[in-house]
């Protein structure tokens, strides 16, 4: 591997295996085929830019632990991690999106050959790159093994953060804020909204004097004026009118670490609406924030809020906030927890969740949202842009 | 639909919907159920980053013809699509992932009160967004229906651009060159790879005066020194020294149409060794882009190739090359034919590939690649980029 290209240090790779291997133990899984591209990279340290095409890690209770993947990043995987190089299994280039050739169907051989072929294997089987056909290569290529859905056992894994996971999501904070200073200083009406996401993504990448700023799980997502009623729509080549509203969804990143922060911007003399609403939504911040410490449940933060809001007269279709840590696209969650009435999670120190108190309504919307850390004495934020409808004048 | 979103007039998209259906039936699948954003923009318009929840498009032989997706969602998909209200479905917030309930569960359940249970249903089944959760979910809430692996169906109907399509990818070929017209000034060495790769993504999303960019579905990759030995690396903050070489690849991008276009840069004079693997490639490319013609099949265009590579003592472990065009992340490519040995693939005017004798070696890389689309008399290039080692004195 190469020094410079190490997160983190061989210990804490060590310490999440160990946890991992236990909770495996605990649910009765002997393997574990990992192809969600954050929980590889959070068990070996691998990061690349591989994951349109079929890899994963193969993690055993015993001391199995391998990286698996395409001819053509193997040497990727070698820079990366710590892994031998006998742990660093390719497949040949004629299984890369083959009709014919499923790159589980090489694993599968593999998995006989060195004996495993009879184990209790685990599935992610909700995660983007584990698709049906790949589950159904492995069930084809292993009628011995037995598979169980393993979604999500490492993402659970890396709930609660270490301290230097928490270091690189104050950084990615720092990156959000470089974001915000920028779009602040270069927002005018009149312009078009590609310009506009052109110098967020350049203060982005750019990050702070110390930090680089690294590649979004998500795009900046703009909503400008009637377009902010739907909360996924990316820019186009439109001009920004004056006397309009935008919300905008970011992050920071730094080392794959994400810090989310959206704000809405508002071009003129904010109508009452957009104050009424600044309002309500400030102040559903200040009670919620309260709630994240450890003992309360992910049902009870979101109560607070959604109470809060209905006794405002507001409605809110979806959860009000999810985890946040480590990943790469199409999404920067964690896919664990959610803050819903539902969830009976208990919080515990040290985790970190995206809390969205967004509100979209018929034709226009609302976003203000910080990334939290959960502390004994409530939520501890992990950047620092000025909370408030942002109005260029 | 808001006008400004529309890429394409309805006439199109109703071709496409019509070709689409004559595939089906033709494959003997009644209904089939579109993950594949790519796919789903191409047959309805809709365009927004929602993929990191369950969501599809739901194609009949019959008129069925419906989006489904996230209840917050739906809004832009009024906002991006022709669909009438009644043909855009949303399922509850409290299927997002979710461990208890899955949104297949929710489709099946629609496509039983529709009557649509009982049909041969096709699921691109190796698609990044179909896991093998919604599969086994669909499996299980459609125990009458007879599912049949249709992954790519929809795909190889993209495979000839139309002339509008055609104006896009140039767009984005002009965008490239907009890309690489600001390397050009910028690079230096002494600068970090992100403070490169900021300039690169300011390029790429301002586009030209008249056309906006839009991001790539992969992010700006950069192998600088001994790490352009990995193909798929990303930036991080190292500072790029003198007397190396860069690999980049990246795509120009305009309506979510790319035009994928990769330089080696050379920081300083040149080495014999990066002089001599430019002098091969340029050749290999000059050989290789006149087989582009109707009537080769993809074979025979790596054959030339491969041959041609054998020939100079080089060997090369991947494909040359793969179809282009309309794409989300993780992938530029449109996954069906390869430009591999053993592709029987005919060319038709109007595919659109990229072209890419990558080389790869132990410790270094070397790229000139182009996007090109297939005409009478050979390949036409989609942009216009120095076709050279781009060297920074």
């Amino acid at each position: 591997m190469i020094e410079n290209r190490r997160r983190f240090n061989k210990q804490e790779y060590n310490d999440r295996v160990l946890k991992t291997r236990k909770a495996m133990f605990d649910k009765d899984v002997e393997l574990l085929i990992v192809t969600d591209p954050a929980n590889i990279n959070w068990l070996t340290g691998y990061d690349a830019w591989s994951f349109y095409v079929h890899q994963c890690v193969v993690i055993g209770t015993d001391n199995t632990l391998f990286w698996f993947g395409r001819i053509i990043d193997a040497a990727g995987a070698a820079m990366t991690t710590d892994l031998s190089a006998e742990n660093i299994i390719e497949y040949p280039d004629n299984y890369v999106q083959s009709e014919q050739e499923h790159p589980m169907e090489y694993l599968a051989e593999i998995l006989q050959k060195k004996g495993l072929s009879n184990s209790k294997i685990g599935l992610e089987k909700d995660n983007y790159y584990f698709s049906a056909r790949a589950a159904e290569s492995l069930y084809r290529g292993l009628p011995n093994a037995k598979f169980v859905d393993a979604n999500g056992l490492v993402n659970w894994q890396r709930a609660v953060k270490s301290s230097q996971e928490l270091i690189y999501m104050q950084r990615a904070g720092q990156v959000v804020e470089k974001i915000y200073q920028r779009v602040m200083t270069v927002a005018t009406p009149g312009m078009r909204k590609n310009e506009l996401v052109a110098e967020i993504l350049h203060a982005g990448t750019l990050g702070t004097d110390e930090h680089f700023g690294d590649y979004p799980s998500i795009v900046p997502l703009l909503g400008v004026g009637e377009e902010s009623a739907a909360c996924h729509l990316t820019w186009d080549g439109g001009v920004i009118p004056a006397d309009s509203g935008i919300c905008m969804e970011l992050a920071g990143v730094h080392a794959r670490y994400h810090t989310p922060c959206s704000r809405t911007l508002y071009f003129g003399q904010p109508t009452q609406e957009y104050l009424d609403m600044e309002k309500m939504v400030l102040e559903s911040i200040n009670i919620t924030l309260e709630m994240f410490r450890p003992g309360n449940t992910c049902g009870e933060v979101a109560d607070v809020f959604f109470d809060f809001l209905k006794k405002q007269g507001f409605d809110k279709a979806n959860r009000v906030g999810y985890p946040i840590g480590l990943s790469y696209p199409p999404d920067w969650g964690e896919r664990t927890m959610s803050l819903r009435r539902s969830d009976t999670t208990v919080l515990e120190e040290g985790m970190s969740f995206h809390f969205m108190p967004a509100i979209w309504l018929d034709n226009w919307g609302f976003e203000i949202t910080e990334s939290v850390v959960v502390t004994a004495t409530g939520a501890k934020c992990l950047s620092n842009v000025p909370r408030k409808l942002l109005v260029i004048e």
